[in-house]
């Protein structure tokens, strides 16, 4: 039997959520629900239904989940909540420290109206921080580090953008590799906020601007760039177009630890994306299943990636992956 | 409240969940389980309580969790079922193909007793398994691919020291790292057996031995070392003690897939381990908090890793999970 799902938000994670169901055969996909007009939207959505944002009461009891793809500042606080009072739902809120209240808000609404909504998927929050517990669980003793990147931060390219004679800009975090290789040699250090990352900067210029002003505002802005090894990089607008038109990110969690007559272990977990978006979608997709799943058995409530045992994102059943992959 | 813990098997992994108990302040290790005799366990044992194997019932309503620590190949197979009629178990039952029928034999004892047993835990099966399903959950049009190593094999080492003329042996496993590299940078290819791991022999020959017949008769050994590229390395009995004496292991879990419009997204998971015994001990002791928080809810049966969420692993609880960790 395939599970009927629905998307609310086209912007680049609907998309990929959109593609991701298309790779999973047990899923359908019912509706796209949009705050624009849907009739916009059919140049850009292939054979998708198109719905407004208001005609979602419809479709209760004819989508099994809503996958949540507005954005964490303002979309979601809202939106969530408010699809938990009709369908089960999984998001992928990540502003971390409001997470606690983001819970309790969307467990109110979920418990009140029997469903099941996953919070906070995606890759951090999400299998970053599956392997922060984990690995902090089995090495009590130890230390952990994680690593951005390389890749695209919206909010610091935002950041660029917003400088005085920029035209336009991206911006890249980079692990500092050198550090991350001396832990995998089982050193620990106290690493400050510029000895973990880097940030490199593509800007276009407007014409005329004053190209020292803009490097040393960007490279002095607080909070975004002050404490870091930042580099500006001033591009024409063709090269942002052509060579940072790409969303790649990725990163590393690493513990590294100690167990008995000291001996070292360390456990690491990495990804390396060329599409952020793109992972991030295929991420909530599968929690879709396990949130489907979880209320088909009578759960209710707000869950995170730590509440969901890894069987319930597959396909396969707890036979076929004990034979085939445990 | 702190948990009741006791041990089955005193070797170098019920050694090594003596020590990880160390490191988990909500445990309490009540006694450990032998089939020698338990006053002569006293030297190397340290404070420990030991007991004869055959006084374990004794401790029915004492201890809330047996950890066990035998072998795979004869010992887990008799001991799991038999504890798991008195006593909630965790073990790392390793014996791959052989998953299916012990899960079956352990679920029916652990369901008729009213406990929870968890079998198959450790890194393969265990963490590796859980990053197999992970990965392939979340990137159902991919590739896989599991690398063991650098590390000593047991087995292999067995197999070196059956040979006639060798006094001694240790046989490393080691994984290609070139092809390592090449998925790394997006490749998935086909490979064989041999263009996956290297074995590296180090041996120790009896006084007057014929060297090039024992290196013939290693590297054509069937199943074990024919289909490998194989290097046997000639040593003193006294490198053998003081080069090749402890038990590193470790590996690499790769999952290469793609998402919307052919982006490759790179999902890995790496272990470095410098005792494996030791790192195989803390992941059964973590999961033996599982197995008793499961049980204290009144579950019962066999489970894997697969079934159990990441927050039963953790000594904090699921509020602190959220804010410190997602």
């Amino acid at each position: 039997m395939t599970m009927k799902v629905g998307i609310v938000g086209y912007g680049n994670l609907g998309k990929g959520v959109q593609q991701a169901i298309a790779q999973n055969p047990d899923m359908e996909l019912v509706a796209i629900f949009t705050r624009r007009q849907p009739e916009q939207m059919k140049a850009e959505g292939g054979n998708a239904q198109f719905e407004h944002i208001s005609a979602v009461e419809k479709y209760v009891g004819v989508i099994d989940v809503m996958i949540m793809c507005g954005g964490s500042a303002t979309d979601l606080p809202e939106q969530t909540p408010m699809m938990a009072r009709m369908f089960n739902t999984v998001d992928s809120f990540d502003t971390h420290a409001k997470i606690p209240e983001f819970f309790d808000a969307v467990n109110t609404a979920a418990k009140e109206n029997g469903v099941v909504s996953v919070i906070s998927t995606g890759w951090d929050p999400g299998l970053f921080s599956m392997n922060r517990l984990l690995a902090q669980s089995i090495l009590p003793e130890g230390t952990d580090y994680t690593f951005w990147g390389k890749g695209v931060s919206q909010g610091h390219s935002d950041a660029i953008r917003r400088v005085p004679g920029v035209k336009g800009g991206v911006q890249y975090t980079v692990p500092v590799e050198e550090v991350i290789q001396r832990i995998r040699t089982g050193e620990t250090p106290e690493l400050s906020t510029r000895e973990k990352h880097k940030r490199e900067c593509y800007v276009v210029a407007e014409e005329g601007a004053d190209l020292d002003e803009i490097r040393h505002t960007i490279e002095s802005m607080p909070n975004y760039f002050a404490d870091y090894n930042t580099t500006v990089t001033f591009i024409t607008e063709e090269q942002l177009k052509n060579e940072h038109g790409e969303m790649p990110h990725g990163g590393f969690v690493i513990r590294s630890g100690v167990t008995g007559q000291g001996k070292r272990q360390l456990i690491e977990f990495s990804l390396k994306l060329e599409s952020n978006p793109g992972f991030t979608a295929s991420v909530l997709v599968a929690y879709a299943r396990a949130a489907y799943r979880m209320s088909q058995e009578g759960q209710t409530g707000a869950k995170t990636v730590f509440d969901i045992p890894l069987s319930y994102l597959s396909p396969k059943s707890a036979e076929e992956l004990r034979r085939e992959l445990l």
